[in-house]
């Protein structure tokens, strides 16, 4: 694997290698309409709005949940087949020669 | 998803979010007979060998790789199945309701 794609790959894993950020990707998920309003995502997570934030940011950035701001709320939903895509490029080492 | 499996996942995801440890992972699985001694995997990533050591052990205690020591160096193999189970965790938050 070239140090570049490493340290992409690695990038994005970082994104998701947290309990919080895992948690949050799952709700959203999990919604009935694929889309959540961040005023319903911080008490299952039992943590302030700014820290929410901070942690959605961080999954929209690795381009995992697109958001959208709507009046006083920011709404996200998870981009479709992003999360697969990462899964599948864990697995690529498996079937790399380098 | 339950916090407890989103600690055990994100443990699991910060083993791999790392670029050396990504590229120790597929150089060992790129090997033609599927096991790669410690001394050959240093030049590689232009690393000494106590810190590819230390890389290789965060990757055998999350289960990725299975470590023999044979006189004086230590071999490692993949564990079949373990990156796939782990990719196909990953993607489980779009499949939960929680």
């Amino acid at each position: 694997m070239p140090v570049q794609r490493a340290e992409q790959l690695a990038r994005l894993l970082k994104a998701v290698a947290d309990p919080t950020r895992l948690r949050l990707l799952s709700l959203v998920a999990g919604t009935d309409d694929g889309e959540a309003c961040i005023c319903d995502l911080t008490a299952p997570v039992e943590l302030s709005q700014p820290t929410v934030s901070h942690h959605m940011k961080i999954l929209v950035e690795a381009g995992l949940l697109a958001r959208e701001q709507r009046g006083k709320w920011a709404y996200y939903r998870t981009v479709p087949g992003a999360l697969r895509q990462l899964a599948d490029a864990l697995v690529q080492p498996l079937s790399s020669d380098q």
